[in-house]
């Protein structure tokens, strides 16, 4: 395939993650060093920004200002939540036309990769060449066929400090403490938590997830045995859990715009599971609820390197399976390489966009453990996107006789 | 004053700090290396531990755990929140006598000092002879006489880089966007967002403390005003608001061991004021609520040095005190030095108990700034607690002239 002169393009969308503009600077550094590739532009708030034609020259930024950038959390082109039809794909491409976009990057997550794909048709259909990348970003990490999301190891990280921390206030003054953690329809930032365990017996002593059916009943069974046998219960609970009748237990109150039942932004669910613990095992124990809300996805200096390194690899790709003419349009996914010396080594590729738009990828059962907890087998998976953590100390606490 | 044989306990009381381990491991090592002190005692849980001769030996830890102890946020000893009465300080005093304590520290917010004040009479009255030092840790920034409090810089950083995220998501993703911040009386806590400010016209827009009164209806105002002149807003919002009669906007639900309302660990100021701009301003608004809660007061990593190294000195400064035989009993307090070269230099002392026990310090009306901003003495007042601040970084965003 030869390649292609032209210009590049490059939008944001979706929620933010930590890392998410370590892509938007992968990708423009490999496109400006790229022969066929003229100008690299961004879009303003995504798809909105290609229909009005809302761009930003990036080849006239300072290299040293998008190191920072690239440090900073959440959308540095802005953000948005919208799709657009076929109507806006033969307007985006007009205004291709004249601008001479041959190259077009979305950073998102399934929904950015279904607009891609979209484009991708309706470019097809108007014969017009042009190479369409979806790079990969959610704190989520439920994009099917990468092994892991960019975003989502600094935002395990994030949950993975605050349980450490709240593990040793639970412990320090006592009761039922309850983390309502992001994820709508898969559990693997609220499974992220269990990695703050520093040993046995330690919290959070009971994980729940949307893959498993929730039971208010079962839950203040649950936390009764753990209350009974640790004298303190914490809990981590994904924000999507669900009944068996797939009733959200966190009660629909507001939808966004794609029509998705908005669950964040709101301390609904936490109190209403601090509510059934006390109204359950006595209005006398102490019970606190938290939803850690959007902080998780956007905290300022909370970051995996390892998520940093991988956000930025995955823009680089992108731009160069896309300027050296290898892959015409894809997906970019990051494989995890079975080394012999069991090292994690990550290996970047990129799929089809279909495989990729609109799906979601669930925790797989091999990664759960009962209903309420998480395998050894995903914290082998985990460890190494979140990289090093720094343990708590703990005093020994050698018994002093009494005297009285 | 001669000096004074025996051994010495060490309590912690309250809710937890990022840094309270410090002090603790401050008043250790001091007392460890004075020749009058024998056994250095930790009782568990605060007073609830010396009422029932719960004691470990601290001077039987390893030097390198206490380390790690110092740097983990939350009570090491575990924490209580329980105020002793008259006849408690005769059984204390006893346990006292029991185990040969001499000295005694107590850290903890106002409701320690006067606990310690309490044991001190009783003393007096019974002519026991003990040293009673409190040690101040709040993260609320509230005790009298001192310039301010080991453990607010610390949550105050956790604030300011949360809200240096969340600026970037308002501004990725528009609309308006609130923060509940905790602090009960004094707002200081949620006055240290200010220092996330990046310039001019950036978030948060809005600072509501609960030194002034609140109105739904102004707020809402001020909300509208927001968005027009900057198109999005952010802002913070003390839990202890109340309107002009004094009445909490945050709805009692219950009630501490203390007899104070809970405000913390429910989303239901969030979520009410959110729903009052919805209300005000219209349902299509993107309106959304974060209630940091725990997270704040426990974050795991997030410290300030100069916080850190305070929060170890006012323990060193209590147990030096006692120890020399300086001063019988009192309260340690951190004092600003007027340099000419402007730098900050803190000094330590230590206060009458009386001064600070029970009571609270609200922030100055020169700290404030009209009714929902502060001034900028405050922000010099906060910046070298704090210490350096990473930016965060943005794009110029040259224009592209449109084509179409």
């Amino acid at each position: 395939m030869a390649s292609l002169k032209g210009n590049a393009l490059i939008g944001q969308s979706g929620g933010p993650t930590a890392v998410i503009n370590q892509s938007l600077v992968g990708i423009v550094e490999e496109c400006l060093a790229a022969p066929g590739v003229g100008q690299v532009y961004g879009a303003l708030q995504g798809i909105r920004g290609v229909l009005d034609e809302e761009f930003v020259d990036l080849g006239r930024e300072s290299r040293e200002e998008l190191e920072r950038v690239a440090l900073t959390p959440c959308a540095a082109l802005r953000s948005v939540r919208a799709k657009p039809d076929r109507d806006d794909c033969h307007r985006a491409l007009e205004v291709f036309r004249a601008h001479d976009i041959r190259y077009f990057f979305y950073i998102g997550g399934n929904d950015s990769a279904e607009t891609a794909h979209l484009l991708n048709e309706v470019a097809v259909d108007e014969d017009y060449e042009v190479r369409l990348f979806h790079v990969p970003k959610t704190i989520d990490n439920d994009l099917r066929e990468t092994d892991h999301c960019p975003g989502y190891g600094s935002a395990a990280k994030f949950v993975i400090q605050a349980l450490q921390g709240d593990n040793e206030d639970n412990r320090s003054l006592g009761g039922v403490k309850i983390d309502v953690i992001m994820g709508r329809n898969a559990g693997w930032l609220t499974a992220a938590s269990a990695l703050a365990r520093r040993g046995e017996g330690e919290g959070p002593h009971l994980i729940y997830l949307p893959e498993t059916d929730f039971s208010l009943e079962s839950f203040v069974g649950d936390v009764d045995a753990m209350l009974a046998e640790h004298g303190r219960c914490l809990i981590t609970v994904s924000e999507g859990i669900h009944d068996a009748a797939g009733n959200l237990i966190a009660q629909p109150k507001e939808k966004d715009t794609f029509g998705n039942v908005q669950l964040s932004g709101t301390g609904f669910l936490g109190d209403h599971l601090a509510g059934a613990v006390r109204n359950g095992l006595g209005s006398a124990l102490r019970v606190r609820a938290d939803t850690f809300g959007y902080l998780q996805r956007s905290f300022f200096g909370v970051v995996s390197e390892q998520d940093s390194d991988e956000a930025r690899e995955v823009g680089r790709t992108a731009a160069r399976l896309a300027t050296s003419g290898a892959v015409p349009h894809g997906s970019v996914v990051i494989l995890r390489e079975e080394e012999e010396d069991g090292a994690y080594r990550p290996r970047y590729d990129c799929c089809p966009l279909e495989k990729v738009a609109r799906l979601t990828k669930e925790m797989p059962a091999g990664f759960r453990a009962g209903d309420h907890d998480v395998s050894p087998a995903f914290l082998d998976y985990l460890r190494p996107l979140v990289g090093e953590l720094t343990r708590t100390g703990r005093l020994v606490g050698h018994p002093v006789p009494k005297r009285l």
